[in-house]
């Protein structure tokens, strides 16, 4: 009795939160130490013990019916000027309050900004690999994602022809994921200046808008001091959409924002769609405490120190064990090609009580996703059992 | 630059959140004591103690990527029991933890069993006037709500047989919300007997599945010890969706949650459906430290007599300068006739600060809402401004 559309949907379930369920059903029959779960982006860094202090701070001092009301749908305007002020400060950017609206998440500010721009039929493009949930939040309303090829041979890298070759009148929007779940990739500042020439002639061409959407839950998490450019400084029609699930170890709490920069076309109009859609889709407003909170805690960040060595250490041990991958640059992904199918390999890995994610779900099949926000020592527990298909594949 | 649809939205935004932007700016000309803002249903009576004490308990003493971390999308499986607990202990239900899907809010939630239910063109039915978003809710998935008539005689009751005559074989839902926004109505057991009787009859007539959506952020608040039944003891196709917004004056805090009991019909593909649907519309969970926080207040209310003081003071002072309304038994509104044009009206009655939203707003011109969860002593100093604009339209 349900819709024909979730009817599809229930049936092709989300296969990394049927792991995650799976995982834990697993940890209660075999005991959670023997389980090596790197299924899901769930952080294993505590928070920084600022967000803590902040919020007690909070509860404490502040009148309850502030922090617990509602406010404007867009977010507090001091929290919203607060993060414009920080963002100006770190990237240079000429942000006021009201460019930024505060979102459940990145999961939520994606849905709102393709709430207020998709007419049906619209196309969205993504480079593949990429992030399962995109195509779901397209369909939502409607619209058409168009998957990009995968550039193997440049190492996942955007490839500014395919792009080019891929729009139409009809493209909405181009969303990139940069530090990049699954492959780890961050785009340089010579990948964005290409991606953003490309974007410029051919709305030059057709005559259209194309929105670049930037999706930025890993903005922080990147590693070997390589520099994560800021998007809105190389396209004016540049919009993101920040998380802090991953910076504040906080994706319980549903806390996030999008920039909708003055750059972009009619900003204003945007920015009042947007505030609408954040209402009507029934969010209503980020949750208020954790807004108050994130705002104290601007210059705070996890321990990406320990994300790092838990990248070294599987990075450097499933190489040895003969395993393929590029090293990642940032977020907390290993993405490592399969010698077979790679539902077949992750099947394999689940006998041996490893838990990874078949690549395609991210539209690249014959990869599995490794995530590494996990406990050091489950790797180091986890990596006989590597070990154990590796050889059982032949691959050192 | 933004699409069709939400052009148009953005051009008829919402008249309540218009004035609650309006009364903030004119706090500021005339000063906050000037300025009597009844138009947003922002709680003014303070959370029960127990919601700080039970937060900082939980910061002070639980393992923090638990208390901010992902689980599942439905959520806490704890939070999830303790709450199908507590309800069939006041309401004698039988529910599990597995009928409960934690939600961002009933607005959340309300968008989330909608997707979940609606194919492109069926109907969804409420009683008018009703809460103006139930128009935007049910669009986003492309059904069509259907407003039941006015029931001027019954005093704002449910009108079984106008109900009966708007069901067809595109019915796929019925929302009902009591305690009601905006009259205060709440519905007796007699009533929501009628309604479940017509419901059941036309399934049956038509072969189809008719859902009760009963909407219930009021559901605490109500005075003179009137009762509220629960809706799931009359019909079997109910789905309930709840919010803390009002009962512990949450209303930023983003946290309710749906019912979905195993006695509607596939109760097991309705809850899959729904956890999916959280998913992807990028709520991805409730909150977390807030969902942990309201399964330690269960049985916490707010001062419901607060309100009850409010009600009385600005019932009996309105009714007295001449002004018609019902008594309303629950929620925290008047619903009060106005002697002109519904907008007229409130323009009049901004000219004196006094803040209130046309019923137009919610289906039914010639009314104004008046939203009482506000100061006492704002009720006392405003009486003289609803004397003069009673004065100024010859009521008394």
């Amino acid at each position: 009795m349900i819709s024909e559309k979730m009817k599809g949907l229930v049936a092709g379930n989300s296969v990394i939160r049927a792991m995650f369920e799976e995982g834990k059903k697993m940890a209660k029959e075999f005991g959670r130490e023997n389980v090596y779960d790197f299924s899901l982006g769930n952080p294993s860094v505590r928070p920084p013990k600022e967000v803590r202090e902040a919020m007690v701070k909070i509860l404490e001092t502040e009148d309850e019916n502030y922090v617990h009301g509602y406010m404007s749908n867009g977010g507090y305007e001091e929290v919203r000027e607060k993060i414009a002020a920080s963002l100006n400060k770190r990237f240079g950017t000429h942000l006021a309050g009201k460019n930024i609206l505060m979102t459940v998440g990145a999961a939520g500010g994606l849905n709102v900004i393709l709430k207020t721009l998709l007419n049906p039929g619209d196309e969205v493009l993504t480079f593949t690999p990429f992030f399962v949930e995109y195509r779901n939040y397209v369909n939502n309303f409607d619209g058409v994602l168009v998957q990009l090829p995968v550039n193997f041979a440049g190492g996942f890298r955007p490839d500014p022809e395919a792009l080019a070759a891929a729009i139409t009148p009809k493209t909405k929007a181009l969303i990139v994921n940069t530090p990049n779940n699954p492959t780890g990739v961050v785009y340089s500042a010579e990948d964005i200046t290409k991606i953003a020439d490309v974007l410029r002639a051919k709305q030059e061409e057709y005559g259209t808008e194309i929105y670049l959407i930037a999706d930025e839950p890993y903005r922080e998490l990147a590693y070997d001091g390589v520099e994560v450019p800021y998007l809105t400084n190389f396209y004016d029609n540049t919009i993101v959409g920040y998380s802090y699930s991953k910076s504040l170890s906080l994706p319980g709490e549903r806390i996030g924002y999008l920039v909708i920069p003055d750059e972009v076309t009619d900003a204003d109009t945007v920015i009042a769609g947007a505030t609408v859609a954040n209402r009507i889709l029934g969010f209503v407003n980020a949750p208020s405490l954790i807004q108050l909170t994130v705002a104290e805690c601007l210059d705070s960040e996890v321990d990406v120190a320990a994300y790092d060595r838990n990248r070294k250490l599987l990075y450097e041990s499933l190489i040895g064990m003969g395993y393929h991958c590029i090293k990642p640059e940032g977020a907390f992904y290993l993405f490592v090609e399969t010698p077979v199918d790679d539902k077949a390999f992750s099947e394999k890995a689940k006998e041996e009580h490893l838990l990874v994610v078949p690549g395609s779900s991210f539209g690249c099949a014959n990869y599995v996703r490794i995530a590494y926000c996990v406990d050091y020592d489950m790797i180091e527990r986890s990596l006989p059992a590597f070990r154990r298909v590796a050889e059982y594949y032949g691959l050192a």
